[in-house]
């Protein structure tokens, strides 16, 4: 059976969830959500996909999901991949998904949102200052996390890559100056050279020229 | 051996954390965190407890852990609860507590951070405004969750509880009005009625009027 995930190429936390899937091995295809004309607000996808109008959602036969850290686990019981090698790994997996979603990705695309995709007159420039100063923080973090170490927890690809990378590769501004992070950027270029790889607007349907 | 948790008062994510420690009964004890003096942000905290500075540590032997959820995830295989009952469970309970390091506890912890425990001349009031909207789309989603409801998920409390609660109970306004939500103020009442529950205030050291 192949696994579904509602997304679009716009979402960085579908990205998270289906960068997880392509990487994985695992069979699954993408079902295009169309979120800018508000797919995710109908009751038909409240209904029969996702009561809170999230995105991604992962389908598996039966068995429904949603938040890209949950989908990630799934992923990693079902594949055997990215969930840490070791019991301790596997907590500092989690403890950095918590961190990503805590400091970093849900900062990073509420920003990248209020940029990019609103009118501008709704959007405050005091508020984007001030998450950009909170993922300022985030960055210097991470970066210095991966100096010296070529994954974020263990000798290889986890989830804690997956999960932190989510709106690192896209090019709308926000902010994050990649070449300002030297180990950022080089460990994004090394996950970028994993066989299978994809860009998330390759990866995934829906990109901003499909409005222009 | 006790468990140990680096925590203080103030502190909700440190709560979710303390409570999970708590209504499991596990041995623990906390170890306080004078946060507001700037201990986290010294080279004695970083070496020996986290490197990142971050509030709460769970230390449990030779073993250390930073992160809320993934302190509570470690609490549930040690002591059997809190996790969900079913393998199904065991991801809503995950999808929960991401949930709310995304979209509740991490604004609400903010927004009370700003309102009540920084100079008034740092506080933009549109930056409050903004994360209180925000605030009130997480409400109201767990408000709706709750209606018919006991527990977050399946019939007994656990970590998606846990976490939601996280920042609920304190007394420091931040836009949460408890009597608005009723589906919310009745869970967090039968929260509170467990066996061992306890305040914020009373489960940890240190509270605000320390510093009046």
């Amino acid at each position: 059976m192949t696994i579904k995930l509602y997304c679009f190429g716009e979402s960085g936390n579908s990205y998270k969830a289906a960068l997880a899937l392509q990487l994985s091995g695992l069979d699954w295809e993408p079902v295009y959500v169309d979120f800018f004309n508000g797919e995710t607000r109908t009751p038909e996808y409240r209904n029969a996909v996702n009561e809170l109008g999230e995105a991604p959602v992962l389908v598996d036969g039966d068995f429904k999901l949603s938040q890209s850290g949950a989908i990630q686990a799934y992923i990693s019981d079902k594949s055997g991949k990215f969930g840490g090698t070791t019991q301790a790994g596997k907590y500092e997996v989690l403890r950095w998904v918590l961190w990503d979603n805590h400091k970093l990705s849900s900062q990073a695309g509420m920003t990248r949102f209020l940029m990019n995709f609103l009118p501008e007159q709704h959007c405050n420039p005091d508020v984007i200052a001030f998450s950009q100063g909170r993922l300022k923080a985030a960055y210097q973090v991470l970066n210095d996390h991966l100096e010296g170490r070529d994954w974020i927890v263990g000798d290889g690809v986890t989830n804690a890559d997956l999960s932190c990378c989510g709106y690192l590769y896209y090019p709308e501004p926000f902010g994050f100056d990649r070449a300002q992070w030297p180990h950022i950027d080089a460990w994004l270029m090394r996950l970028s050279e994993q066989p299978g790889w994809k860009h998330p607007y390759d990866l995934m349907p829906g990109n901003p020229s499909d409005r222009a």
